[in-house]
């Protein structure tokens, strides 16, 4: 039983990037000639996968754009799991969390039923609420923290009595519930580069999930400077650090015709052009 | 289009309770006879919602239940929502929020595609996060305040630079989202009492919901006296408090034989208790 981070840190070596294929296919841009229904959307899913999975170090599904298709979603979900190569460790994108007996049937559907190797999962339950994610020594949960919506600040830079912002005291916590197991990282957003470099501060050693590079217009620079985890014995790249990109993949569809297999052409060269970006 | 509040006015009205029955079918307690699969627990998800519903204000189901099993789990929450009678309003219980893009899609799923009149949600990531969400005037949405779990406090009671902890601010959050659409209400604990009559203190006309009464052992004397809204011409119950109860009624069901509709007797005997001890 090889640990995600582990695994992880192979496949980004394979790909020589810390790139993860963010998968989040959304009914109002898909590419010409793709029926707006779960039909389309899951081939263009597959599309996306296929062209663009060789380039990543993982792939992150966004549950959400499977579940506004009901039960037929996340059947589209599961053949697209199903699909994704054995070394390329799989994400749940789902912010779970909720009380005892509800966590742990959360755990089995992401983990279990779903095959995810490591989930996203909101901090504002407490750890038992997480419990049966962070338990599970083979997986791994990045933990919301400083996400990378533009109204974020609305209650994760609220000040603390102890003077900080509380995204800072969610960042310590996380580090505490590491410190006895390493399964827990965070998810920081490329759009607060300050608020990421000071995160980094507080847990040097919390692998990051960091979306919000691309189309959100997220700071690279500094995501790559900051990003990867801090050891002992000073920087180290890979396996710890993962910068989400959808729309910027994606969206390499949008403007090619579907035709003679331009449009695999199309986001594979976004895919490969972003995993240089991104190399690790 | 009647506002949620009102349909819920209505229904609360018309069986003098705010008992919401709560179904999360947990394989771990099926009662004799039932299989642990996706067929015992739609199974018996049915028999609570037939047995239990006519005393019931609204229903609450924990989607977690049925993810579990996959896009099986989602087709039987489908069909289980479908048996609901029209005028008892429907919660998803998913604690869902995301950013943007992604919030639409999840609404979509919630709203739309399962029908839902009401959700719950986080408040970790501000209100765009949640804008559509609340800004659908037919539904609603009860945003997570202080939770019924034990190690609730370990984030939510984290003193702000205020003086006040953290539930406390996003009440008064929720509270001014609410002023501009009243289309957002707290869950809050009845496991945490002196909480929540802080929190109706400061958020005096939001509607609540209330888990932990029952197999959590929550304060069940507290809940009625400071869960119902306070109107500006002094208190009024119903269509504004909902106390959710899952274990205390679907374990009616696991000491009975399962033979002569023995089960249904059961748990119908335990709605209707409960739903007398919360008359509102």
């Amino acid at each position: 039983m090889t640990a995600y981070l582990d695994r992880l840190a192979e496949r980004s070596a394979k790909v020589s990037s810390c790139l993860c294929l963010g998968i989040d296919p959304d009914p109002a841009t898909l590419p010409t000639g793709f029926v707006a229904g779960i039909a389309g959307i899951a081939r263009f899913a597959e599309l996306l996968l296929d062209a663009a999975a060789p380039y990543a170090a993982a792939v992150k599904a966004n549950l959400a754009f499977f579940e506004a298709y009901g039960s037929d979603g996340i059947a589209a979900l599961e053949r697209l799991r199903s699909r994704i190569p054995e070394d390329v460790p799989f994400i749940a994108d789902a912010k779970r969390g909720d009380i005892g007996s509800t966590a742990a049937r959360q755990a089995v559907a992401l983990f279990d039923i779903l095959g995810a190797d490591a989930v996203t999962a909101s901090p504002y339950l407490g750890r038992d609420a997480l419990a049966p994610f962070l338990d599970r020594p083979d997986r791994f949960t990045y933990v919301l923290c400083r996400t990378s919506n533009s109204g974020a600040a609305e209650l994760q830079n609220v000040t603390t009595a102890a003077g900080k912002p509380l995204y800072l005291a969610v960042a310590q916590m996380v580090a505490s519930w590491a410190s006895e197991a390493p399964t827990a990282g965070l998810v920081v957003g490329a759009t607060a580069p300050n608020e990421l470099t000071r995160v980094r501060d507080v847990a040097p050693q919390l692998p990051f999930l960091v979306p919000g590079v691309g189309a959100q217009g997220g700071d690279l620079a500094t995501t790559l400077e900051f990003g990867p985890t801090i050891e002992e014995h000073g920087r180290r790249r890979g396996g710890s650090l993962l910068v989400n990109v959808s729309r910027g993949i994606a969206g390499a569809a949008s403007g090619s015709a579907s035709a003679n297999g331009s449009l695999e052409k199309a986001v594979a060269a976004a895919a490969a052009d972003w995993s240089a970006r991104l190399r690790c």
